[in-house]
């Protein structure tokens, strides 16, 4: 509601293409605001915007994660102009931007940074998405451990301006530069000015990541030790830092997609009105004939019982509602062990105390639907709703027993999926729903003709 | 790995039952770790060993969110050490191990408390769950507007000690007490002792959160403005702040409950393994009933087609892989939906827009399963897996036109009840992939049915 103002700016932009009055109105603006702002308007005004603002001002744009389309903001700028506000962007928001560029254009903005920078860029570039070294900053304060205090705070006070933050400082072995304490802004500037840099540090081991570390380990990490940033450590010495705001993002990030995966669907982490039709059809449609190609199974399975299907034409009725309460289960099972595996709650090798755990519950849940099922047709029956025949009460029973046995597949299935996804290394979270639905109705048909032709057998089979 | 030595010592427990000689082992750990050995002990044994660290590590083991049983704890240490020892717990933390504790024993544990404290945890607990109010913490750093950068200085090193974060420091009018500015400890340690302490403010308006606010609101104005801490204001003055940490915990939480409701169960925030068994019923047993039942609708819609289904038992083959393709792409719109509404990029006004936009994706994916669908009950009649009668390029016909129309219309039903539930006040994460697999369900056999009748009249119905 507040940042009204700014996005009426926007708006009204093709009326009033005035980038410097534009720019004014937004000097005093935070800037994840004047970033929605930007954003919506065409990217030749965004630019003039952005080279009408203070270059400190538009510095602080450009290192916004929200800013869309970047890159091509960049290469509508002068070069020498470019070139002066990259260089003061952050290193891990630079990664992330040059990161969704192709080859050329990647190369051509690269060279626009100082050789420095840029070998640092190139290095950022090469961990593998999702790690830890891949949404570090490079921006960190450190000193050596021969530091006192003062000296400390005379360095933070100095540079500032130029890190993510100062609130964690990294103390260094002088000699081999590896990483000692870690010291917090908050106990510094309590302790004596006279005092050796290290008199602040509070005992107990240091908590580090590692470059190859996962981004949700980083985000556990930073989350149980409630830290505001976690360093990234390679043989002893600190290459870079993950902060508690990008930690934030990934968190958010991860559980779209987790949600989204569990819908039977490939990830999309665009915003829904700005993923275009073939896109989504790629990320739908993939799945959707997967699971269609999977489920004709039930099909063949059907074509079997063919033959029971015309003497008791009357199982057919139930073949739905059966299918639904084994997926169903199965979505229940396989959402609480998707989040516990996700949240290390439990490991692989837990998988037996849970499948211990699903037996009785997929039991005792199957009974409650057999009797809710049975009870359905009874009264039908009873109430003259429809009639079911002379066997009715056996056919009641055909379907509270195969819900017995479908629930607790359901359950089981759902249950041990992730463990064995985690196990052969995919994301438990891959563990869809509409799979493991997938999963539990040819199984679900089987077993509901199975128990029929026991059931039935002599009187309607 | 790293706390494997803490944890040992909790395995050792049994036999190792000095809680001295554990509590000088775990001195050093920090105190996240220390929490979790506590945890793996019988609640006698982890009172012993709290009772013997020293109080400041005791207090700060209190204060950690994962620490389990603390109001049993509590209970069972001498009524004067609890006092001493809760009265350096944080508000936000103690009100939250005193919102699970019932009365009369709440009102006990309150009586431990000075009466200061006693009277703010009160007004704590009054606020709803899942609010600002609820999850803030009162102890934050606050001065007038008419100090100075170094009188500010002086006065967090002296609160320091108690205080959650004083990295964000809220600067009030020295009259009326209101929200004047907020200072960032960075900037306040670079400016001149003598100025103002207003000279270290940013421009810029006022980032607040009101006491009724949604955590998880809370949690997105965090992360959009990359905060370390958000005041909540009541009347123009500062009641108290939530913490990024606080959020982070607010967003794990609130994303293993959109999971575990769209994978169709209440949603449970203990660890799986100490989830008892009739809590498990509960929480997965009553949505699997209500969605049993709303399917029993679909046994109510095969009775109306009882005739057609003696005449053509060939149809019956392909009602699960039909119906499954309906709840599938169903749970695919809404799980895009559900995050879509939750990251706040689409409001209910948009629902028309994504509408406008499901029907072109709902026919295209229904078309292409329509294909796939008729591709493969040709081929199985030509290379003479199954016979489908003289009829089978109709029958094709109809499975491929039921698809486009049911995946048409599980992608609009999937895409519209997040709309719909968000509308009536409910979370829209409640629709779970069950939930709109049962809707589409029924309206998918009356498609199917509708379909062939028009079809296949004249020729097998």
């Amino acid at each position: 509601m507040t940042d009204l103002g700014v996005q009426d700016a926007a708006a009204k932009a093709d009326h009033m293409v005035n980038p410097a009055s534009l720019a004014a109105s937004m000097i005093d603006e935070r800037a994840p605001d004047i970033v929605e702002a930007l954003n919506d308007m065409p990217p030749e005004l965004a630019v003039a915007v952005l080279l009408h603002l203070p270059p400190d001002r538009a510095i602080e744009v450009l290192d916004q994660p929200g800013l869309e389309r970047e890159p091509e903001l960049i290469t509508l700028m002068p070069r020498t102009v470019a070139a002066k506000l990259l260089a003061g962007v952050s290193a891990d928001r630079l990664a992330d931007v040059f990161r969704q560029v192709k080859e050329p254009h990647c190369s051509e903005l690269l060279d626009l940074l100082d050789p420095g920078t840029r070998v640092n860029i190139r290095r950022l570039l090469e961990y593998p998405k999702d790690t830890a070294g891949s949404i570090m900053t490079t921006e960190f304060a450190s000193v050596p451990s021969t530091y006192t205090v003062g000296q400390t705070l005379d360095y933070i006070r100095h540079v500032e301006s130029s890190r993510e933050t100062v609130y964690a400082i990294y103390v260094l072995d002088p000699l081999s530069k590896k990483l000692v304490k870690t010291i917090t802004l908050r106990r510094l500037i309590t302790g004596d000015p006279e005092a050796q840099v290290l008199s602040v540090a509070r005992p107990g081991r240091l908590i580090t990541a590692t470059p190859l570390m996962d981004r949700e380990d980083v985000a556990r990490l930073i989350s149980k030790y409630d830290l505001l940033a976690v360093p990234v450590v390679d043989h002893g010495r600190v290459i870079g830092i993950v902060t508690v705001d990008d930690v934030i993002d990934a968190i958010v990030q991860e559980s779209t997609e987790d949600v989204q995966k569990f819908g039977g669907m490939a990830a999309i982490n665009e915003p829904y009105m700005e993923v275009g039709f073939w896109q989504m059809m790629k990320k739908r449609g993939g799945w959707l004939c997967a699971l269609f190609l999977s489920e004709m199974l039930t099909a063949s399975a059907m074509q079997g019982y063919e033959g029971e299907l015309e003497k008791a034409i009357v199982l057919t009725l139930f073949i739905p509602l059966i299918m639904s309460s084994g997926g169903n289960s199965g979505s229940q099972a396989t959402s609480l062990l998707i989040r516990a595996l996700a949240l290390r709650e439990l490991e692989i090798k837990d998988w037996w105390h849970v499948a211990l755990r699903e037996v009785p519950n997929g039991l005792a849940l199957g009974t409650m639907l057999g009797l809710v099922g049975i009870v359905r047709i009874s009264l039908w029956q009873y109430l003259g709703f429809y009639d079911y025949g002379e066997h009715w009460l056996l056919i009641a029973l055909t379907v509270g027993v195969a819900l017995i046995g479908i629930v607790l597949f359901g359950s089981l299935t759902g249950s041990m999926l992730p463990f064995i996804l985690q196990r052969i290394g995919f994301d438990p979270a891959s563990a869809s729903a509409p799979f493991v639905a997938t999963l539990v109705d040819v199984t679900g048909l089987v077993i509901y003709f199975t128990v029929a032709s026991i059931i039935l057998r002599g009187t309607l089979l």
